[in-house]
């Protein structure tokens, strides 16, 4: 596995070849068999089935619609319609955006308006089923019915190639819809600021437009290519046909390509897009040098996905399991996406275009508020120059951005979606796990947000301790994040020399102390005047839910344990070990009921535990510092085995960007970053009698857990062969490689990581 | 009355007549008669016996010395040389700048080195004595024993003017040193990075400079004229003779100007200043319109200093009190100081030369660290008009300020002397009171310096709750003057109907419960850890002097109780009433050794009560919120008997720009503020038998105390002629004007001011 790492290794030092490694290594395992995309695109999964390479620019992909929660990927699989194929995506979100040309291949008639769902009569909805589509890494293929035409799709890092195959005998076209895109849930427009479409020499169709959806003001360009001459094409300006001119500009504006029976074998149409402008569009279509050989491109991203899955060997008999956990490890690599062209140019924050250094990428789509917690930790562990790049892409990012450091940036805008500035957490772990991110720089941005900013809310938070809940909506989940980033840049302040900051900040993230009302326990929204607001019931959404929620999806059950920093100093809140641990087990068998302005986010409920919302993901792992150990085994099986499995509706909520997906492999392999800037992971119950980990240097990091399919407990375990008591390993220690042995047992050993001194440390600087 | 005020506030109205009405209006009393300026001359007064009018620009006035503390203002009584009378003082302080433009008379042989006060020998300085010396507001004379030349001084509002009799026959010259000013304490020079001197036509000399002294890079310009023509004159630069040009520039440039034995009478010098260039000052020189007319000058400056004492009548048989009285009343309107041109053009705090809206002024010499407890409040009742236009020009000069909201500004310089931004204070009394001050532009200012001015001290501060002592000096005195500052900005923030940032500075404004100690009952410098840094003495100046002082001028005991605003949160720190009094007790009558290093500023001690520096002014009043005013009464007696006296050292430490003065004031007629922010007075001990105070719209506030000569103690007290139970009163009541009698009594009754609701209000927004 040396040449693996060696290779991404060189990859990250030349830059732009970061996301897209050109040789397939000889030593990869074809892991690409194992995944499933399809997992996760029902329920509430929100993934897309389509092709990408790691981290790649260009998701293409099918969409089944553009305008709904569930189908925030753009497809849904109980969808019954199909629009046609678009070529960005979004991976697991719960707010929607992208969808970027959309291309329509159909027989016989033109039709140009999208449909509904609902209403699809008339439209270029065509129907879809699951019984002739084919999904796998980096490549996609759908027959529709209605028309018999064989679709195709495959990517490279920054261009994507379709293959249509129209059934002989047919008038074929595509739709070209350039007004395409995500749709308000209400069901209005994406609304186009303005776009423009250029035929060119050899029909090659270039176009811009400038899009104000989730991502206010985002710029995207093509360049497309036909590997066979239309015959003809008609332009639409608000679905009226327009002549006369080779460029055109509007709000709405679409194209049919018409190929007549001309079409000589299947039509191959290659995009490339940018959000630069149509030059960097056309290079990056070009940057593969692999033409319309769709074989070539599809075998060469089949290739990268089998180094990105190489990382992880597991042994299991259970297949089931097996595809779970390499379709996990496959959505854990979606996403952050490359934002940059093959010139080096990219689009900044501050939406102006920017030329990269040699040697460096830029990336787009960080899902920061779920990422921070796995994902980011999974990635030190397996691609260390991924997590390298992403945090030092995060610092530069902040500095672009007119609004500083950044919280959820997509395509070049900040979205400010979720709470907290979580980018912090990325950053301090990356530094403090040794990666080489710059920590001065990182610092003289982010001491401006942790002194400098002057919002209400943050004024109130320095000046309370807490966010009031009649000043600002959700102000106990932002009290209790504020209070985790404060740990994350206390650390980073620490790491750029900044003492006293470093010193101001720890003591400061102990505010989560003052939304905890030790009388109920419970984490409580909390009046100006100090006092408790009033009605409180643990499961709402807040007290007064017609004028906010006090709660960032999710309710009292959940924040009272939102602490991943200093947990000794939370459970000291609740009176002790005894009050903490009974806390937990009541949170694990409360009633599972919410109230119903819940949002559709709080799914995978074990009592009030909601496994398909990330402010959960810590908690079951939280026994561990009160001793009871045994009880975290539990719930971590219990959790790998209800909440992921291996079918469409498999995942317990939002994929989010990776995250649900890290939480279950690094739970599999047996340990959890309860807080990632602290650098420890706490054990859990390995789910596979064995798992490698090949880590850079060419060391690897051996778990072994025999017997573990029928034995969820630990017994005990060893580490480099010799005892180790500790319910917790560092980081610095797995990255040294070794074994690492679980005894498994299928009774408790309530006196493993029992101890005080075999407890996870928190609340330090190591 | 009434005309008196509506001339005043016409003043007001009018802008730059503010500080010069130039009627001597006929109904005031000639109060100037009682005002002997030389007390504070001597001691640690630092004040100046010179000429100037109320709030004047020009201090004219004589120069013993000019490099050491005992002569901040250029003088000090026991020194026996004088350098000669130079344009511009300081009243008080005990930091030192200005002494521009000395003027030298003499006769024979031309000297032009200043010498020493050790080594004279040689110099222009020559002997002096109080023999000949007078002093009274608006004029200055003084016989020079060693060549029998008779000076005096007076002065409008931008001009001064000189008068020299020079003895018959003799050879007189004039010598004007443009290097003059106040030097280092080590003895070094005054820094001039560039001056220039210009002799123009009739004998008009000019020059300009700019300093770089306490206020770093201050400009000033002059225009001299004289009432009879010099024979000659000869310039020097770096003391040799220069010739051949009418302008001379350098770094130290003199001009002897000889007259020879050819003068008629006495010689008239007049000069005018201007921060902003020579026709300015040429303009000011000329303004009054009184040409070389001394005797009308000196009437119009004396007139003006009667308008300015008439506010208040005090009826007492003691003269040395009337004169330490009507001397206090003079030296509180001598700062702040008129810093605008006649043309309305002021160099402003970002250096740069603004010209003022009609009906405005600009002022300079705030000394706000001491001003803001006494003066201020003074002026809110005496001189609303100025208390109005000192509280708004803050807030202009703050937006000017590079540096923001101001501290020390000096000249258009921010010199950040002392701790704290008690500016604030100034404006948020202001506003509270109701005069015309504008609430939304002051906090617009001000929330930046509250919330997000991002500085280690005030990261600290916020992060902490207190100022780390292992981070940066004077941590315990910030930390509590900080926390007084955050009251004051609660309020400015509540008056522009920000109230959730009213609520979070209120809220933080208890910071000072961080440096409190409850076990030694002392505030104490408090280390990183939030352990108490050791050793801890509560007579020293902190826990590693060598380093740093921890507390501000001051020690643990007067620390302890830097509280003006939480009086009863603070008692509560204590354990109550009783241990709040008993340390109070403490104070008072502890030993009054001081360590070696503690700063000279801390005079007037009675026990640990150090009533020559500021921290102490409010203490004696605390006795009254733990109800035991009597003992209120008591000490503050005591204090007006021992710590003032008509004498040239008569003031218990540095008068400090008038709140020496305003103290004293304002408790010889019977309250105090405590909180000035707050708008209520603390009962005292009255020591007239009878005060009027003319309040505006023509309304009299009568204060009567029968027999309190000999009765320190209140017995009972009513108010416009009701029994008034309260040891207090607020602002809005006394401004009603009436009748507020004391019954006084050789004993005390710890009945008055004992029950809970008749104590003073504290922390409320009233």
């Amino acid at each position: 596995m040396l040449s693996r790492r060696s290779l991404l290794a060189s990859a990250a030092a030349s830059g732009l070849a970061v996301a897209m490694p050109r040789l397939a290594a000889a030593q990869t395992v074809g892991y690409s068999q194992f995944v499933n995309p399809m997992i996760g695109t029902g329920g509430h999964g929100h993934v897309y089935p389509g092709a990408s390479v790691p981290f790649g620019m260009i998701q293409l992909s099918p969409d089944t619609d553009n305008a709904r929660w569930d189908a925030c990927s753009g497809y849904y699989y109980d969808d019954k319609t199909l629009l046609g194929f678009s070529h960005t995506h979004l991976s697991g979100t719960g707010a929607s955006d992208m969808l970027d040309l959309l291309v329509v291949p159909a027989i016989g008639e033109v039709r140009i308006k999208p449909g509904t769902l609902a209403d699809p009569e008339g439209s270029y909805r065509t129907a879809m089923s699951h019984d002739q589509e084919h999904s796998r890494p980096g490549y996609y293929s759908l027959v529709l019915p209605e028309s018999g035409i064989r679709a195709e799709l495959t990517a490279s890092a920054r261009a994507g190639l379709h293959r249509y195959t129209f059934p002989e005998g047919k008038d074929a076209h595509l739709l070209i819809d350039w007004a395409h895109g995500f749709r308000n849930y209400d069901g209005s427009a994406t609304k186009i600021i303005a776009s423009s479409i250029e035929l060119r020499e050899n029909q090659v169709l270039v176009g811009s437009r400038q899009v104000r959806q989730w991502a206010q003001g985002r710029y995207i360009h093509f360049a497309m290519k036909l590997s066979q001459p239309a015959a003809s094409m008609t332009f639409y300006k608000d679905d009226t046909e327009i002549t006369g001119a080779t460029t055109y500009q509007g709000q709405s504006l679409k194209v049919a390509l018409h190929f007549g029976h001309g079409l000589k074998g299947p039509l191959l149409v290659k995009v490339g897009l940018s959000a630069v402008d149509i030059a960097g569009a056309l290079k990056n279509l070009d940057e593969d040098g692999l033409g319309f050989d769709f074989e070539a491109m599809s075998g060469q991203a089949a290739a990268q996905w089998d180094t990105h899955l190489s990382p992880i060997e597991i042994t299991t008999e259970d297949i089931g399991q097996r595809t779970a956990f390499y379709t996990a490890l496959y959505h854990a690599q979606l996403a952050p996406t490359l934002f940059c062209d093959a010139d080096g140019r990219y689009r900044g924050m501050d939406k102006q275009v920017h030329q990269l250094e040699p040697g460096k990428a830029n990336f787009s789509t960080y899902s920061l508020w779920d990422t921070y917690r796995a994902l980011h930790p999974l990635l030190t562990i397996i691609d260390p120059p991924h997590a390298a790049a992403f945090a030092q892409n995060l610092i530069e990012q902040g500095e672009q951005s007119p609004s500083g450091p950044v919280i959820w940036p997509l395509q070049g805008v900040e979205t400010f979606c979720m709470i907290g500035w979580h980018s912090a957490v990325v950053i301090a772990e990356a530094i403090h796990k040794g990666l080489p991110v710059d920590a001065k720089r990182a610092w003289a941005l982010y001491r401006q947000l942790a002194f400098g900013r002057n919002t209400p809310g943050l004024n109130a938070y320095r000046g309370f301790g807490y966010i009031p809940c009649d000043l600002e909506g959700e102000s106990v989940s932002k009290t209790l994040e504020y209070a985790y980033d404060d740990w994350a840049m206390s650390h980073m302040a620490q790491a750029a020399g900044d003492y006293m900051s470093a010193a101001i900040l720890r003591e400061r993230s102990r505010n989560y102390r003052n939304v905890f009302d030790s009388k109920t326990q419970f984490c409580r929204p909390r009046l100006m005047s100090g006092q408790w607001a009033l009605p409180f019931d643990p499961r709402s959404m807040g007290h007064d839910s017609k004028r906010w929620w006090d709660y960032t999806e999710s309710n009292a059950w959940q924040a009272t344990f939102l602490n991943q920093h200093d947990l000794y100093g939370h459970i000291g809140l609740f009176g002790g070990d005894a009050a903490f641990e009974a806390k937990l087990d009541a949170l694990f068998n409360a009633p599972s009921d919410l109230p119903p302005d819940a949002p559709p986010d709080m799914t995978g409920m074990i009592g009030q535990y909601v496994h398909g919302n990330e402010p959960s993901h810590h908690i079951a792992y939280l026994y561990a510092y009160c001793g009871a150990h045994y009880k975290t085994q539990a719930r971590i099986r219990e959790i790998l085995k209800t909440q992921y499995r291996a079918a469409p509706d498999g995942m317990a909520g939002n994929e989010d960007c990776g995250q649900m997906s890290a939480w279950y492999i690094l739970s599999a392999l047996g340990f959890y970053p309860v807080d990632p800037v602290g650098g420890v992971y706490v054990f859990g119950s390995p789910l596979f009698p064995q798992a490698r980990v090949h880590l850079p240097a060419g060391r690897t990091l051996t778990i072994r857990a025999e017997g573990t399919e029928t034995k969820p407990y630990i017994e005990s375990v060893t580490w480099q062969g010799r005892p180790w008591s500790r319910s917790w390993i560092s980081h610095a220690e797995l990255m040294q490689g070794g074994e690492l042995v679980f005894v498994m047992s299928d009774k408790p050993n309530p006196a493993f990581g029992f101890d005080i001194t075999d407890r996870p440390p928190s609340f330090q600087f190591s």
